[in-house]
Parts: C-alpha cells; structure tokens; sequence
C-alpha cells in the first residue's frame, strides 16, 4: 500500500505539472493575442479554460480519493491538502489570461496606444513566477519558492509604473481613456497572477518546511501532527 | 472518538463564522470609511487584518489536525477539505477590504466626486453575500448557496454601470481622472469579493450536495469515496 501510495503521489504531482503548463501557455498566448494583435489567438485562450477547468476538477477529486483511501499523515497529508489549494490558484489564474484575452481583443479593435513594452515585460515575469511556483514544488525546492515570494514586489512595481505612465496618457487626451483603461485592467490582471503565484510558493515552503510564511508571522511548526499508528 | 470528532467539527464551524463575521466587519467599516470620510475607520479595517490573517492560520492548522487525527471519510473528509478552501478565501476577502480602506483614505484627501449611491449598494450586496454563504454553509442550506451564485451577476452589472459613469466623468474633465481610478478600484475590489462569495456558496453546494457546479459543468457525483473500513 506504501508503495502504491506513493506512486499516487506522483501522478497527482504530474497532473499539477500538466495543468500549470497549460496555465503558463493560457498566459503566453493571451499576451501573444495582444502584442500581435491577433483575435483567434485570443480566442484560443479562452477556449483552453473550460480544458483547465476540466483539469481543477480532476485534480480535486484525486487528491480527495487519496485522503479517503490511504489517511496520509504528517508531511503526506500536508501535501495532499496543499496541493488541493494549489490546484485552486492555478485554475484562478488561467481565469485571468482569460480576462487578458478578452481584454486584447476589445483592444485589437482599436489603434495601438504605443508601443507595448512594460506590460510583455512583467508578463515574462509573471508567467515565469507561475513556472517557478510549480518547479520549487515537484523539485521540493523551499529556497526558490522563497525566491518567488520577492518577486511579487517587482511585478507590483510594474504595475505602478504602467498606472503612472497611462494615467498621464489618458490626461493629455480624453479620447485615449477607454484604451489606457484596458491597458490598465491587463496590468491588474498579470499582477493578480503574480500574487497567485506567490501564494503557490508560500503553500510550497508550508509543505517542505512545515511552516508558513504567509502574512510575514513568526513561523508556525506543525509538529504536533502526529500518526496514532 | 466519533462524538468527539463531531464536536471538533462544530468548534470548526464556530471559527469559520466568527471568521467571516470580522471579515464582514472590515467590508462594513472599509465602506463607512469611504462614505464618511474617515480615516481614522480606515485605519481600524487595516488594523483588523492581523487578526483575520491569524485566524486563517489556526484555522488551516485546525483542519490540518482534525484530518491527522481522525481520518475522516466520504461527507466528513469533504467538509473539512472544504473547510479549508473557504478559510482561505476569507482571508482574501479581507484582503480586498484592507484595499478599499485603502483606497478610502487616499479619496479623503480630495474633494467628493459625486454622491456615493451606487458603491454603498454594491457593498452592501457583496457583503450579504459573505454572509449568506457563511449562512449556507452552517446550515447546510445548498439552495441558498444557489442563489449566491446568480447574485454574482448582479454586482457584475453594478461594476459595469460604475465603471461606464465613471468614464464619463473622466472625459468630462480630465482632472477627475486620478479621483475616478480611484472609485473604479473600489468598484472593482467588491466584484472581486462577490466572486469570491460565489467560490464559497459553490463550495456549500460541493460539501453538502456532493457534487460540483463550479465551472457551470455536469455535475460530478464522488460516490467512489468509500470508507475502507
């Protein structure tokens, strides 16, 4: 049963690799839609989230068999549980290049504001973050999940700069407003990502270290969780 | 054990309510620092987050030991993994009221845009559906949880009719512009916290219909969770 438990693990560990390279693509091709243009690469990415969906559901139902059926302990159970949370940020987070699609092919319809620089940028980095998220998972890597956790701040330093910079568009032309607010949304978004992506990572230290670092607190050791066998 | 277990359980429903009663005070108080221009409320919502922060942490533990050490099966396992998902999207909530309290400070520095009706309105809608589903949950009311989820249209719409009024005032007269981004987000943190509603009462539909409506799928019965013993 040992055995095949862990065997289990494994797979559930491969399923979250799969759906986090669909997220990463979803993020990848919504940017793509903006930068080139392109509507039918947006409506890719919307069509990819019902798959995405799909794949939450999955996951759920498999980290719950696991639980019922083989009652893990200690750092199996936490495991388990932190991947249930996991799942729910991945799936949260293809939401949002959803939104980018979207958002991209209503901006698609109109002249380009300028050229795109800042917002490609700090999608890298949060794609890349997403990517990260997952690596310092599989690789059971806390250091590197810890590395993610600051650079949420880089991607909310973006953020604040595409906000300067199109508030001073929309202010030197009414007409630019409704194109700067687009531009706006699609910089909320990939932060929101961003943050989701920390969130993995503070679950991913809670797993390998046995302690959160959410909210900046003292660590909580969870040793008092022990088997009755 | 099994009577005790049961207790345990309702220990965790108490918590999860007291929870999402402080949570729901800091939407309430974020707004009343908004409308009467308050600051010093602000600074309470801001204040208040530590203890919502802290309370998911010894929530999460909570759930984590009622797992280890009871081993829950089929409805027992499914509400307190639910448990945990609902925790965490508590503490989110309170999140995005720490923003508006946020926000609500920085328009106290300016004169008022413009009377605020539709904002009250949409946050007193969020904010019922914080309750309602927290209601659904404790009661094992799925239906309400249902009507959670449609409500979530309805503040989706308050968000649109916001933003386009909003667009308005900022082409009227560009220096409104930085005082309307400001509202904008406001606007935007509540539909953020009304779906995050509807992640609850979907999860109260999961736990006590056992199956799942998220992603308006088919639902997915988990008949195959079974006791081993």
């Amino acid at each position: 049963m040992e055995r095949h438990f862990h065997e289990q693990l494994d797979t559930l560990k491969k399923h979250l690799i799969h759906m986090a390279m669909a997220v990463e693509e979803a993020i990848a091709c919504a940017i793509e839609a903006l930068v080139e243009r392109d509507d039918l690469i947006a409506e890719k990415v919307i069509n990819m989230d019902e798959r995405i969906n799909e794949m939450e559901i999955q996951i759920d139902e498999e980290c719950l068999r696991l639980l019922a059926l083989n009652q893990p302990m200690a750092s199996d159970l936490r495991f388990v549980t932190s991947a249930m949370k996991l799942n729910n940020d991945l799936e949260r987070i293809g939401d949002h290049a959803v939104n980018i699609a979207e958002l991209a092919k209503r901006l698609n319809h109109n002249d380009p504001l300028k050229p795109l620089i800042s917002i490609p940028r700090m999608a890298e980095i949060a794609q890349s973050m997403v990517k990260q998220s997952i690596d310092s998972f599989v690789n059971a890597e806390p250091q590197l999940a810890k590395d993610i956790c600051k650079r949420d701040d880089e991607v909310d330093n973006f953020d604040d700069q595409i906000f300067r910079e199109l508030l001073t568009y929309m202010m030197s032309d009414p007409k630019l407003i409704p194109r700067a607010l687009n531009y706006a949304l699609i910089s909320k978004n990939l932060e929101r990502i961003a943050d989701l992506s920390t969130n993995i990572a503070e679950e991913v230290v809670f797993i390998y270290q046995a302690m959160t670092i959410k909210h900046h607190q003292r660590p909580v050791q969870l040793d008092d969780i022990r088997s009755r066998s």
